[in-house]
């Protein structure tokens, strides 16, 4: 039997991942069963499964992979490329991540993967609280004003699946520096 | 046949509205079927469909009077007031509505009893504006801040749906009116 290669498996676990996304961001987390999860991966139910232990893992690994993909645009270009990106996105894609924000309170499986997810990263965030600091004003915790910049973010995440108007970048930024800005 | 009074049909009204989003938080949007609203109503879907036209009519009413009873708080306690009553919602309620967002894209039923709410509410964005504008800096327009002011308390609701630490609402308000004061 051939050896398996990183590069297959990394190139295999991609491929997943992209049909997955469409699958979930068309049908919904529910409606994307794993007949739809096959169909569009191009791939069996054991193949998929081999990677991802089950649908609630390849979820949580799809918003892990697009919440890096975000943090990474804040921290190199800033915190109006990352809203920016959040208009840009799949709204379908956004809405079904919206909507399976349900889960996180209601599945146990759900949750369990969250929490996981939530302490791999610990790290990440606590280096991103690093750079925020030297950038914001020093009177209100650094935390806080990550929450005031990640609840921002996800409203307009939250505009774009409810498709409200999307304000004015610029104009919002404006607001958002001020507010955090050093004193 | 004995008259039905205004009085009669308004108590009929609140007893549905009350039934119905019970049935919402508990089982979600798709689990709240016509046999659970008419369980947690005490009505027959006769007498519901009655007076809301289909289930749409009737999750789109309860929206509405969440947020106007959130308005209501906003206008008459300010914002802080309004973020304290978010935090203290029915969690389930919250994330049931959260999860519903979803339909405004793809739901055309949904979608238009929406955009009647919102033709209905116009008079009464206009004069929250007006208010607004008397404690807002005047060199961002008045839709900026209100949108910004929206996506936060969509932020603060969406933390209590995902279970993420709620922040200090003290320093949070800090940053809000630093932002949104006037300079």
């Amino acid at each position: 039997m051939p050896k398996v290669t990183e590069e297959h498996k990394q190139a295999r676990r991609e491929q997943i991942l992209a049909g997955a996304q469409r699958a979930f961001a068309r049908h919904g987390y529910e409606g994307a069963t794993v007949a739809r999860l096959e169909e569009e991966t191009g791939l069996s139910r054991g193949a998929i499964f081999n990677y991802y232990e089950n649908k609630e893992a390849l979820f949580v690994a799809l918003v892990r992979r697009s919440s890096d993909r975000f943090v990474e645009i804040w921290l190199e270009q800033g915190f109006r490329a990352l809203l920016e990106a959040v208009t840009n996105e799949d709204p379908e894609w956004l809405s079904v991540q919206v909507e399976a924000a349900r889960r996180v309170r209601t599945d146990q499986r759900f949750r369990e993967q969250i929490e996981r997810l939530l302490e791999e990263t610990e790290g990440r965030r606590q280096s991103r609280y690093d750079r925020l600091r030297s950038v914001a004003r020093d009177d209100v915790p650094i935390e806080v004003v990550a929450q005031f910049l990640g609840m921002l973010a996800n409203g307009v995440a939250f505009a774009g699946v409810t498709d409200d108007p999307m304000p004015d970048l610029d104009q919002l930024m404006t607001l958002i520096e001020t507010g955090v800005g050093p004193r």
